[in-house]
């Protein structure tokens, strides 16, 4: 998945303001669902962002554009985790390991098979 | 209502970027019911954006406190129309005027006494 | 130009966050100097918004692909106007004339020929 | 410092969006200089968020008032580490540990006495 750096992307330092990594992080992680003809909120079950451990290691500029890449690291019952990298050419910018839990009614529950065909294959 | 400008409010000229006065007046909007310990969220009743007229005069910076003055320009049935400014001390930065609907289940409709009491004395 | 609602493009009513569209016109904007290979900012020359004219008319959800279409209104020494239009498949969600001065140094300029040669052609 | 959940806050699930949470901290990072009646960019000394490791613990809503509560873990030459937390009146929503590094002219350096003079009495 590609992501151009906006305007919006940028702040007074003239580089991608830190939180927006999450941001693309987030929309490749909706894309996994989306390019495959489903959604990534289904029946009522989604997903929630439970833990975070960024590096920011390079500094990406406007017009730049950025890769995602999405390597599931490990796959629970409720909850699985991703390895998410953006690259800039060779170079990688940003990397994130990130938990996310399954909800439904506002608490934690099973992954339905709608969810993982298309989290499986994310395995490296 | 004031506002401080932060790193994410900013982009890479190092001004305001201009879609981020919108979201000044809409925090200054819903702000009008949150002081008076109400939501801008009722019984399903609430309000959306349907025009704007914006003019960005003054450039806005990193630490700037601004402050957003709203005035009500006209009182529909089922709408009402706001002139909302953001100044800079003395200075404007910008202006709009703002028409937003009342809905509820999707339906425009009459906006009901909760909040006609306070959009009453916005005028002038 | 084709852009994929995200997560962070919604507000808990459901719908895309009015200022967003903004958002979406601005990368459309970038996207036409991008896409030939130019930068909206040359030499110190770049573009800042003056004026906008918009009107919300179709919401738009989660999971959506709108189309931004852009035609140039008029094109004057130093500053353009753009008509730029928002579609989700036949309808249309939002449209916005748009009045972008030329600055350099921080005063308007006249428009260098870099950005009129990409300005021309949006002529409907 | 306290911070207002308002509509571009939230996305669709109803809640704060994720990376909203790294915003506030930014925002109550920077606050630390300017009530002090000093910027967080110096003769071009600024700081750049380096790692961040962040629990999402309970979920926020329109309307809340938040309290970010920051403290100094650890001061070194030309980095810091904070550990800031969110609050929805006793219920925390949010931790994060960050790692930030002091830069001019995109390099590593000594953090400046007008910075350490806010810093030091962070700590707990």
């Amino acid at each position: 998945m590609k992501v151009r750096v906006y305007y919006e992307d940028t702040d007074l330092g003239g580089i991608v303001y830190h939180s927006k990594y999450l941001n693309f992080c987030e929309r490749a992680r909706s894309e996994i669902f989306f390019s495959a003809g489903k959604s990534p909120i289904y029946q009522g079950y989604h997903f929630v962002v439970k833990e975070i451990v960024a590096n920011f290691e390079n500094p990406a500029f406007f017009g730049d554009i950025l890769e995602v890449k999405t390597t599931l690291l490990e796959l629970k019952n409720a909850s699985f985790s991703l390895l998410q990298e953006i690259f800039k050419e060779e170079k990688r910018c940003f990397k994130m390991e990130v938990k996310l839990v399954c909800l439904k009614n506002g608490r934690p529950v099973k992954i339905p098979p709608y969810f993982l065909d298309l989290l499986q294959p994310l395995q490296n």
